[in-house]
């Protein structure tokens, strides 16, 4: 892309710091200098890290300086954790040696004006000599692949193509501790605190020049530089999804609180988001399972979905899902029928969902089927997966499990669904269509070969049918928006009345 | 109640039978006699139980007879899993042996007119001898507390006050599964098949009898007895909540192939179900958690919500969510705002959400302020629960605990915990408001002292602030319609045009 605003080699060093220092480093567990002292020493590796305490000493088995001033080296980076009264003084101490400041410390703009002031004080500073302020406000950061953390409660993340914006310490926190749970894989994080120097925008417009960045996640508020942050989009070639805080009166006044954002402005801010094909999601669970299946699945080419199921009541759960995410059931080519009918008990319903009426392993079957036909742009399947994990949970099957002769019967079973769900995802490249996978079993999969299979590939598993068909909505309407920006705008006007119809 | 359709005892004896025989048992894994046969096997103590297969010998150790017709005495319950053509014929020779046949073969109703005239006859058969049938296309079913099942992919569920009628055999299993996962205990459920004989309606009305039974669930597709339904839940009064298959064209029409269900009537069904205080809900989670939350806590007297959160955007969030579901956000009371004060730093918004701003062990006492707060109605809390744990991920606070002084930190922060727990429930009790609790560390939780004591009294821990609240809006909702239908028809009429405003 063009020259933006960010200098890109120095987020590159905020997120890949050869020497850190922390000021209010303390061996106290429970106080933020605590967490954050934890949570560096994991990537001490290959770093410089200086604790700072006034009272100078040894923590954590490192010399600890009384100052940034007593520095032996400039360091990249210093963390700030003391109290907000002392911040700009640990900033002045720093001239020459700090190239950014990471301020945690809250209690500035967030207080009111006054608290404005002082955060514009803290920026006059470190401009003054070349230095730049991270927060105040902020909960830290991370970098996944370079295996370094700011942040407090997390547990080291898987690395992926994920990175993520956010003006909430605790949402952000919540999506990267969520990703590893769930298996989705982050490159890197940041909570922007109250941008006081380095806003919203400027991470985004950094996200997007980042090569290791494939997807970039927002939780936001308020925006400083509205029109900026169009622009960016309308020229960033990355998915971009949002969640919005303060959509409403209620959560607006609680916005104004915690990060001052100006409502007022939703209907206008919701229509720029859509014009700039960003995906805006409901719950913070919703981003990431979006974002798991943009970088896992291929893109699908239009709206018209086939089903496989386990039974009945799943299929009619998923077709009213569907239905109210404006896609569209696929009607089955007879080939596809054909093909069903030689695999299937002569009751399934011969349409879309295929219901695979307790041929339960024939699943994975049907679903390459459904993927090779012409009338299916992406596949969902809810059920028949891990059916051969679950039962070993009962008590009497764990005995017959001990026995030869069930060992053998699941060992096969094991290796048949580990075959089934590769020919799957070779079909699925080969078609280049998108499948969404829901399982019943997803808890009790937890650990299993199958259950590494997903999550080695990273490969979102749902459990709930609604949250798989909401997601594939997302898929497809962020191709069809990227389909239609190739196409000219007409055609996307033409797709727009059709919603507004629907 | 006053005396309805379903004879009780034969409902008691279905849910407890004392003799089982199963027509179609085997040891070949996959098969479904295999998985009965392992349910029952949990079941055995104080039953007898008799494995039926065409060729004899044995089978898990038990004698297995030829047909009903060799049992050796009457049973209570027969299960029929043999393919459909022989079901007739199985039923016939029970004659006089056995009071009720679940079948769980597929292949009748479901498959046209003529599966339906053969369901027909099936009845027509039972009936001549004073027997009923269960099904055909049955799941099977379970009774908790009597520790038996007939249920494949199930283990053992946790008894509690919950029973579900299912129309979808694997929709049931998604609740039974998930009620276990979520700690959510069960009284009884009935996957209901295609109703030949005993209906839908029938299992609500014997629910609503049966003392064991706190709550009703159901998965609904359609009904045979519109009106009689109705009637059951005007005169009905235990809490009945509901999720519809089929709400839309696509869904619809999966349906019509899955249980026969007609489509067309979807406003009716939901005007009649919200005319009778029916909780109608989205998904099938959201069925669980409000069953959950209407068992642990106390109803709520308002729509004044109060939150306690560990940082903003979880609290801007939490107040979106409110707004969108029609909850209020409580204003706090002077009193309230003076006691919060003593507890927190100077920096807290003053105002609902309640954001403790990093003083997160402070989040259970300012929980107890809010409940005594009189325009509190209800309370949630997000985020400051189980902080002390979600810290022990961290490699180095690994190392930190295996010191002496690191686990006598996290045994007293535990124990401290433990303690604001118990205190916040007592003050629950007391003002009688509910509470509902989120965390973002739900995940981490699992198997420590807290989540125990979360579990064992069957508090269902969200991880979704918005989850939460729909669950909570259901709380309030059902209780709104409970105390109007006591006010009187007019006071509910000005609540619904409100309703329309919102």
């Amino acid at each position: 892309g063009r020259e933006g605003k960010v200098d890109r080699e120095f987020f590159d060093m905020f997120f890949d710091p050869r020497s850190i220092a922390v000021v209010g480093a303390t061996e106290n567990v429970g106080k933020w200098g605590f967490y954050v002292m934890q949570s560096l020493l994991e990537a001490r590796e290959g770093r410089a890290i200086f604790p700072v305490n006034r009272r100078g000493g040894s923590l954590f088995g490192l010399h600890a300086l009384r100052s940034l001033a007593e520095l032996p080296q400039p360091v990249d980076l210093a963390v700030i954790v003391v109290p907000a009264p002392w911040v700009r003084e640990v900033v002045r101490e720093g001239e020459g040696k700090v190239r950014a400041y990471l301020v945690i410390t809250s209690g500035f703009g967030e207080m009111g004006e006054r608290g404005r002031e002082e955060e514009r004080e803290l920026v006059r500073t470190a401009r003054s000599f070349g230095a730049r302020i991270i927060g105040p406000n902020s909960f830290g950061h991370l970098n996944a692949r370079a295996g370094i953390s700011t942040l407090a409660f997390v547990e080291k993340p898987l690395p992926g193509g994920i990175s993520i914006a956010s003006q909430s310490g605790n949402c952000g926190v919540y999506l990267v501790r969520r990703g590893r749970e769930r298996g989705i894989g982050l490159a890197k994080f940041i909570s922007t605190g109250n941008e006081a120097d380095i806003t919203f925008e400027d991470w985004v417009e950094y996200f997007f020049r980042d090569p290791e960045t494939e997807i970039i996640l927002g939780y936001v508020e308020g925006l400083r530089e509205g029109r900026r942050f169009f622009e960016l989009l309308q020229n960033g070639k990355k998915p971009v999804l949002l969640i919005k805080g303060g959509r409403t009166p209620a959560g607006a006044r609680a916005a104004a609180s915690h990060t001052g954002a100006l409502a007022g402005e939703e209907g206008i801010f919701e229509a720029a988001m859509r014009q700039s094909g960003v995906i805006l999601a409901e719950d913070l669970d919703e981003l990431l399972e979006t974002a798991a299946l943009l970088l896992s699945e291929p893109a699908p080419r239009g709206r018209r979905v086939g089903i496989v199921t386990g039974g009945g009541g799943y299929g009619v759960l998923a077709a009213d899902a569907c239905e109210k995410a404006g896609l569209v059931l696929a009607p089955l080519s007879p080939k596809t029928m054909e093909r069903i009918d030689e695999i299937l008990p002569p009751r399934w319903p011969r349409s879309n969902p295929v219901d695979t009426v307790m041929a339960f392993f024939a699943a994975y079957r049907c679903l390459e089927i459904l993927l090779e036909d012409e009338n299916v742009d992406a596949a969902l399947m809810i059920g028949g997966i891990g059916i051969s994990y679950a039962l070993q949970g009962s008590i009497p099957l764990r005995e017959f499990l001990e026995k030869e002769e069930g060992r053998s019967f699941f060992r096969a079973r094991e290796e048949e669904e580990l075959e089934d769900l590769e020919r799957v995802l070779e079909k699925r490249d080969k078609m280049g269509k998108p499948v969404v996978f829901c399982s019943i079993f997803s808890e009790a999969l937890r650990g299993t070969r199958l259950y590494e299979a997903f999550r080695r590939r990273q490969i979102p598993l749902f459990s709930s049918p609604q949250r798989a068909v909401k997601a594939l909505s997302n898929l497809i309407r962020y191709a069809e928006f990227h389909n239609e920006e190739a196409e000219g705008a007409g055609a996307r006007r033409g797709r727009e009345d059709r919603d507004r119809r629907a």
